[in-house]
């Protein structure tokens, strides 16, 4: 029994070691692409594997409606789940939007027991927006550099310089508007 | 560079077998607390950190409005991502469901560029429920056994009886509903 744990201990030590240079070489690699103008944020590699932190759903005006995602790296996730702020150099938020249509499927099995319940999930990625916290970058905007893609394009500078006017009245929670829901 | 290479080599082969050690570990161990009727599934451990399939809104007749989003363990995703049917046994997805609020904070933030946007989060988690395959233990019910917790406590028996029933209309996508979104 000493040795199997001894054992297990060493390979989870190793497994340690190894997940930090694993996720510095995944935290430097970012994804080919061009850049966000002004902050020259690039899609994060992996990022749609990152966990969760939050849902919700938009009734856009003259956009339609929207269901939407947030996911955090590593460094967000143990920053939300600790409730640190500001969040650390190395945070990064994905904001993913789909446009929501009704589930034609869903209503036909959901109408039985529940007569007039309506379905909605997702139709079509919509963009995808990331906030990266590095205090020293950044500094001119709170420490945060923003990015929003359209089909992995990045949008223009006129669209970029709304991002950062539109975060401050989350200053209270660094910026961030996203809550993480357990 | 050969050696550099050696060595990330080694610590990422050891950090692959730790993997395979601490992944059998959080799938055989389960948290504390009771276990759903007919199926006996207990609440996954860490199932919170799992990745995103995809969200989805309910105007839940009778129930009020819903935000959900489901989650799969790495076998399930692996599954999802490869297009894999039926799913592996070991998979399990994880539908977490939520109460939909309007945010007044948001609808300030964004009513300014956008006049008439409203936004809806998350009030506060109603119950989650897991799909976990074993293709023998629940040979019965096409190798899926099921669960539905409020507030970490199984529904009743009554309850789970509904489960395996509603999900056949999916037989062709091997019971599950949901599609895993990019």
């Amino acid at each position: 029994m000493k040795r199997t744990g001894f054992l297990l201990l060493a390979v989870v030590t190793l497994a340690g070691v190894a997940g930090v240079v694993v996720h510095v070489a995944h935290a430097a690699g970012q994804s080919d692409g061009d850049a966000s103008p002004i902050y020259g944020v690039k899609i994060p590699a992996g990022y749609r594997d990152w966990q969760l932190i939050s849902v919700n759903q938009l009734h856009f005006a003259g956009k339609g409606e929207q269901l939407r995602a947030q996911l955090g790296n590593d460094i967000a996730i143990k920053a939300f789940k600790a409730g640190t702020l500001p969040f650390p150099d190395g945070a990064i938020i994905a904001a993913i939007h789909w446009t929501r249509v009704p589930s034609e499927d869903n209503n036909k099995v959901l109408d039985v027991p529940f007569p007039g319940t309506q379905s909605f999930v997702i139709g079509s990625r919509v963009n995808v927006q990331f906030m990266v916290k590095d205090s020293k970058k950044y500094a001119a905007t709170a420490g945060w550099g923003f990015a929003d893609f359209t089909d992995g394009k990045p949008g223009d500078k006129a669209l970029h310089e709304t991002c950062f006017p539109c975060h401050v009245p989350a200053k209270d929670r660094d910026y961030v508007f996203a809550r993480y829901e357990r």
